[in-house]
């Protein structure tokens, strides 16, 4: 069986086609996708060639290719839906009603990811902020920090930092616990003052000891059992200071950063309408 | 008038129902929004308190809070539902029409972001390429590069490369090219044998003037005239070394990384359905 033809397909980034069709197409597991996004198909001449596109990929796979599409312009939608794929509309099926409610015309206009710039430029900032303090470095900017993330090495603070910082501008920096302060099972000096904004990952040693063995295999560093001593004594040392934690170790850097966001009440939660 | 509210809801991370949302509000500019995400509704009793706070919502504002849902447990979506929100469907609207064409029963299962293991962990791998790649650092690793961004500073080349790799697991590093290399132009000699890798970014002097002086306030650095001469030095640069270049003034990270990705051809492209 043939994989089947997956077509993100966008008169912008294709971001969005992309994230809301990958999300629909882990409903079913099992299936194998080939996937290719058109971005910025915004000419009646691109969304021809994309037709043509989809038309080539349904002959060859004798499948319909699947289109997942944000088109908004009238002329190139209609292109592109008739081609032989199976068009699914994240935009015209949802644009009315909301028009309807909002009492206004649908007037489609290209999108842009870029929202509010103050927003945007307060997101590159934090990204900044989280480079600047990776891996326990500029400790004197804890002050500025919304979070500092700490665990040992390699538990997936890096990349969480930076996913909360890109995406939700959150100023995240991150410590790493080192043999010293697990022995010693105290915090270090950098982090005292700031237990307020600490939050922990764990994860499983033997994650741990395949995570570390790609980087450095057979050192005492990524031996299972060097993994087992640090994780033991990190959530001890975590419980001990009382610092909220995770186990990532089943998690998407997604699932981590969202959940650290709820757990510690960090960006839009509900807050705003909670009732006193 | 107030704010409408809108309600990202989701039984796990809400980014999908945050990015779809987001898409659909852009359509409509100029009203304003007060919005909340609901991650992680994953059970009857959140589901109660979801519609709780939809209602309290709706009370308060006097209009429709916007419900974008991408929930798909039945029992769980039939509760939200039943709140006094407009509820836009992302998940149910689409799963047939994909079960039906792929002739497979409908079964919801609560999704994951997480997709193919190791196609997230070359993310995460790509990710630490990013950061230790950052702003001309360990130049020893191009070899192993996907593309090489340059350009002068704050320009936005390290956004980029985190963008790049987190999402698309592109290994990206980044050169930023200094005084001394736009007074001669000439490439900086790390850069001269991967000038196939190279990708330069160029912004107007206004904005880099504006972007420079929020860090460093008043200095020759950020002046107007610096940002005027090394702009005009830098593309002359990129256009004397034959070095493709995007102006990003006025795009986002996730505009300037797909772009990179369009026109360097990483990625999912179409290539693999390119009649030959």
């Amino acid at each position: 069986m043939m994989k089947r033809a997956i077509i993100y397909i966008s008169d912008s980034t294709g971001i969005t086609a992309e994230t809301v069709g990958h999300s629909l197409l882990t409903q079913f597991p099992g299936l194998e996708f080939e996937p290719v996004t058109l971005r910025f198909v915004d000419s009646e001449l691109k969304a021809r060639e994309a037709a043509e596109l989809i038309n080539f990929a349904a002959e060859k796979s004798g499948q319909k290719p699947i289109v997942f599409s944000t088109l908004v312009e009238p002329e190139i939608r209609r292109i592109v839906m008739h081609s032989q794929g199976l068009f699914m509309d994240f935009m015209q099926q949802f644009l009315q009603p909301l028009a309807d409610e909002f009492e206004l015309p649908v007037r489609p206009s290209v999108g842009h990811t870029h929202g509010q710039e103050q927003q945007y430029e307060n997101r590159m900032t934090a990204v900044n902020f989280a480079l600047e303090s990776d891996d326990g470095l500029r400790t004197q900017q804890y002050d500025r920090a919304d979070i500092i993330l700490t665990g040992v090495s390699r538990s997936g603070k890096t990349p969480t930092c930076v996913y909360l910082a890109l995406h939700y501008g959150i100023f995240a920096a991150n410590y790493p616990l080192v043999e010293e302060d697990l022995e010693n099972m105290h915090l270090p000096e950098h982090l005292k003052k700031y237990r307020q904004k600490l939050f922990g990952l764990s994860i499983s040693a033997d994650r741990l000891h395949r995570i570390r063995s790609e980087r450095r295999p057979d050192s005492e560093y990524a031996s299972l059992r060097q993994c087992q001593y640090e994780v033991r004594q990190v959530e001890a040392l975590f419980r001990q200071c009382q610092i909220s934690f995770l186990d990532v170790t089943t998690m998407s850097v997604e699932e981590i950063s969202t959940h650290i966001m709820t757990q510690a009440r960090l960006g839009h939660n509900g807050t705003t309408f909670k009732k006193p």
